[in-house]
């Protein structure tokens, strides 16, 4: 294997100085590019996340055609549901269905526990092969879905606003729930260890559903079991991003239950109120611009993006968007964004004039 | 008109002291109600809004069923955009539609201006029926939807998960954006105060999506015409309760641009967080149990009720759940709830227990 030609995000994670943030987006392999589309015309999201040579084109295709520092492997957080003996479907336009959802602690005790290395090869594979291809020129980053976020669509079936079927097991059978988000809080663990021996450079953990949750059953239900994942991850050594999209308020506990590097930040928080909310603790962030900023006319776009890195402040940041890529955003505004990141330079910036670091707001 | 027997809400919202906090419940008309369900059974939704008779039956059911200390009169936050001139559908369930939603400056410019007594004749004769027929039990609410919230609905043509659509018309075209705003809140502020001249004892504004907007966005939008709104209707001389879901961040800010007498808060803050967020502004909270958390078996549901009432403190305090109440509740879990609060007693609390106050958090 090379040396990282680009070990920005490396740098950023570990809250070391750079030049200028690393620069990577949500989804970045995905619907708004016309290239992945031609890939995606000729077969299904789940045929591509189980073809290692066209999870890893797809994943390569950001990193040449937009400029992100990082390249994210091709996949669906459902892959772990799916390994533990549940159907899978996703249909045009439905999104991904569990046609036989978890309704009961039967359900939850027939699960299977999953082996990465034999049920998810597939995925190990697609990481080995893309860095193979990437040859060192930006780090991998895996990643797996958290366990509330699992439990949420195992339980409901799909995607949901409310996820009030999986909210009403944890309020009516509480010790159900707690044996499933254990069980899958040891199964993403070890997946994302099994990720990071394959090849990934970063870890990645997504509570996609974390505010679907009020404060009291995110520390009693999500919180411990994303917290056992993260732990068991962290074994591998390499950096790990947590990112509970909706769960800003709880910033500063995820940091100290998880131990993760950095903390993603959704695009309802302001900058500036991610770092207070941490304290001093020596965390990075990752984030957080608006998805629909990318509508914008490109010099919006940029000044958005400038004030963001201001907001973060020059000491452990990865701008990122604050959720995934919409797939009708213009790829000419996405470059817009990627370019707004790689022209600054934060040496150029007088001192004076940027926004709080940890030093300063500590 | 009779004397108010029961007027916990009203002194609750002016902060004067109570011996326990008035209770009501987000769609406590509606269909976790058998008794509700058989009127619909024989009328479809926008015809109970727009049959006075059938608006006031469904109104008094809760306060007669369930005990409830306000009724809050039967309608929906989108007439006024149909009485804008849009056709709103309503098919079993979608949930409300508009097959032609606003796409262009022109359709913005070809909205009709509202008068809410010819427009909205019939939501101003329920309110004068359900006064009567109350009779000066509880205080009758009226209530309409804030423009941010109708505007992402007139884009967009229905609920979505990101309302990306109304977003895009923020990032690309903010002046059309503010000529649609800057109409609903003259609209919406107009209504209100009609609503109150018809008999409303109290209003509230639904910011229901609130949440989907950033706080740069919420700043330069949806807020400066949620107070433009609220301005309006203050001008009734009745208390105002303002709700902005996913906005809880913003509560100062709400609390000094609406003059609101009182803050909804969702079920995603603790208590605690949103005194904290106001700071020592005299505002009252209204709010904010989990609609899930009636899934509980009934004592949990007491122990929770007795929590956020501590949290809240013993001033300006209207017990509510955090968002409407779910279809599938159980009705002796939604009674559980309101009989929890009704055997409050402060003046049995010991104040040492008690969570803070504004004179202690402030």
């Amino acid at each position: 294997m090379a040396l990282l030609a680009n070990d920005l995000l490396l740098r950023a994670l570990r809250r070391e100085p750079v030049p200028r943030p690393p620069v990577w987006m949500m989804r970045q392999a995905g619907r708004y590019l016309p290239e992945y589309r031609a890939v995606r015309a000729g077969s299904d999201f789940l045929t591509m996340c189980r073809t290692p040579a066209l999870a890893t084109e797809v994943t390569l295709q950001p990193v040449d055609l937009v400029g992100v520092d990082a390249a994210i492997i091709f996949s669906d957080i459902l892959v772990i549901p799916e390994a533990m003996g549940m159907t899978l479907t996703l249909d045009e336009g439905v999104g991904p269905q569990f046609p036989r959802p978890l309704r009961s602690a039967s359900d939850v005790s027939g699960l299977r526990r999953v082996d990465a290395e034999t049920d998810l090869g597939y995925m190990l594979e697609a990481i080995r092969m893309t860095r193979r291809e990437l040859d060192g020129r930006v780090p991998l980053i895996g990643f797996a879905g958290a366990p509330w976020t699992l439990a949420a669509y195992m339980v409901e079936g799909r995607g949901t606003k409310q996820f009030a079927i999986a909210k009403r097991l944890l309020f009516e059978a509480p010790a159900t729930a707690h044996a499933l988000l254990d069980q899958l809080a040891i199964a993403v663990g070890e997946f994302l260890l099994a990720q990071a021996r394959a090849g990934a450079q970063v870890l990645q953990l997504f509570d996609s559903w974390a505010g679907a949750l009020g404060p009291e059953e995110y520390r009693t239900f999500a919180l411990p079991a994303f917290a056992k994942a993260a732990r068991i991850a962290k074994q591998a050594g390499v950096p790990l991003i947590a990112f509970a999209p909706g769960g800003g308020w709880a910033l500063d506990e995820i940091a100290e239950a998880t131990g993760a590097d950095a903390l993603g930040v959704d695009w309802h928080q302001a900058p500036q109120d991610a770092r207070v909310r941490v304290g001093n603790r020596a965390v990075a962030f990752q984030g957080n611009l608006d998805p629909c900023a990318l509508y914008a006319p490109v010099d919006e776009i940029r000044r958005r993006a400038h004030a963001m890195i201001r907001g973060f402040g020059r000491v452990g940041h990865v701008a990122n968007l604050g959720h995934g890529i919409l797939p009708d955003t213009p790829v000419a505004h996405a470059r817009a964004f990627v370019d707004a990141v790689r022209e600054w330079e934060w040496n150029a910036v007088d001192d004076a004039t940027s926004s709080p670091t940890l030093a300063t707001v500590a």
